[in-house]
């Protein structure tokens, strides 16, 4: 039974520019693993409207879910939630619900709601809304895209929210067995083990430290029973 | 005048399940930056014929210059080199001048060039060799496309050495201005000397430290002039 999959949408020219390193892309990963849901691709895309547009209409054809990170803020070059209303063909303007969320929030501090922070309440037309309890300003599902923010805190929170929603299937574990030789050594019969559980995904992933050399190999599957016997092996091959 | 543009697919599910975060893309990026090519988009695929395929043919369609990391190993999940022979149409099978580098690297350490390790001297038939200091199993160039190992260590060191042989255009420049406001104050005046500075690229990244909101403003251009004279006017809108 394959598990549901999903892609993930990154926005924004930060990660690109090698100025930042991604944070998002790791927590999702992790969260979507722990509910069955297999993490199937990637995007990293910069903020430029046709190039988002195409790539989330790629992403939400070939995979049950799409999540997106960044670029809806109030700044000029957050540019998501209309590349969402291009690439599903909805309209976008401010949305009464989504203006109330953020007077709400801003007439507590005493801020003034002003056209830039009034941008974030512009949303899809059928787009429902996602919480954001940590500055107000929401995310939004369309059809089966989750639009979300880009600053860590905010992300986290919105996927807190959603991953509750999602149906995924078994929980995909994993275990690890570190083996301290070459990994020319290890790769025959590593391969034939991997070979004898083919419901298991074994990857090997090398690396050097302190001058030895080495290898990380993972193995992933649904069934703890079936990857606790294929972990005995490895060990007793490789001990 | 528009600068290179390249891609970069990341193989390998390591970073899709969560275990691992990458480290080769950041690295990547910045050296990118440094010699004019614009990193303008990142895909990360798991270890599937198909998808690294279609993935590949896409990338290098849409970029002057594709580089890949991961699945050039020995095991039996390193499946990189078969993928990109593929892609391209070429046939594959071990080179003579691959496996001489192979077998000079193993000698030296007495260590046998078993059929697992042979495996990494399967290059396409028309792919040059990329030279690798640290472990010797050479990358290769196919079309437009550069095939480089995922061990950061071996993925630097190829980096390295295809670097000089690109042609990019001016160095992308980059100046960040923290500020310690909301973006929804920040957002007007920033957005109208952004469209001030149409050569230039500005975006604004929020964050919230210590209880408190900000935003780095990071804008980036080639003209070192130019640069400096709008952030000129950043710091006196927001000093």
């Amino acid at each position: 039974m394959r598990n549901p999959t999903a892609a993930m949408l990154v926005i924004g020219d930060e990660i690109l520019s090698g100025r930042t390193r991604d944070a998002n892309m790791h927590h999702l990963a992790g969260e979507l693993a722990e509910v069955g849901i297999t993490l199937a691709e990637v995007r990293i895309v910069p903020d430029q409207r046709d190039v988002i547009v195409a790539a989330v209409r790629a992403l939400s054809g070939t995979h049950d879910t799409v999540f997106t990170s960044g670029g809806i803020g109030p700044t000029h070059d957050d540019i998501t939630a209309d590349c969402m209303a291009e690439a599903f063909g909805q309209s976008i303007d401010v949305r009464d619900d989504a203006r109330a969320i953020l007077q709400a929030h801003y007439d507590k501090s005493g801020t003034d709601l002003n056209e830039a922070r009034l941008r974030m309440a512009r949303i899809p037309e059928h787009a429902g809304l996602i919480e954001n309890p940590v500055s107000a300003a929401p995310g939004f599902i369309i059809e089966n895209v989750y639009v979300m923010a880009g600053v860590p805190s905010v992300f986290k929170a919105m996927v807190a929210s959603v991953i509750p929603s999602l149906t995924g299937g078994a929980p995909l574990l994993s275990k690890t067995l570190t083996v301290y030789r070459g990994e020319g050594d290890i790769a025959g019969p590593f391969g034939e083990i991997a070979q004898a559980y083919p419901s298991l995904s074994m990857g090997s992933y090398p690396f050097q430290r302190d001058g030895k050399y080495g290898a990380n190999l993972v193995v992933h599957g649904q069934d703890s029973a079936i990857l606790d016997e294929a972990m005995k092996k490895l060990e007793e091959v490789f001990a």
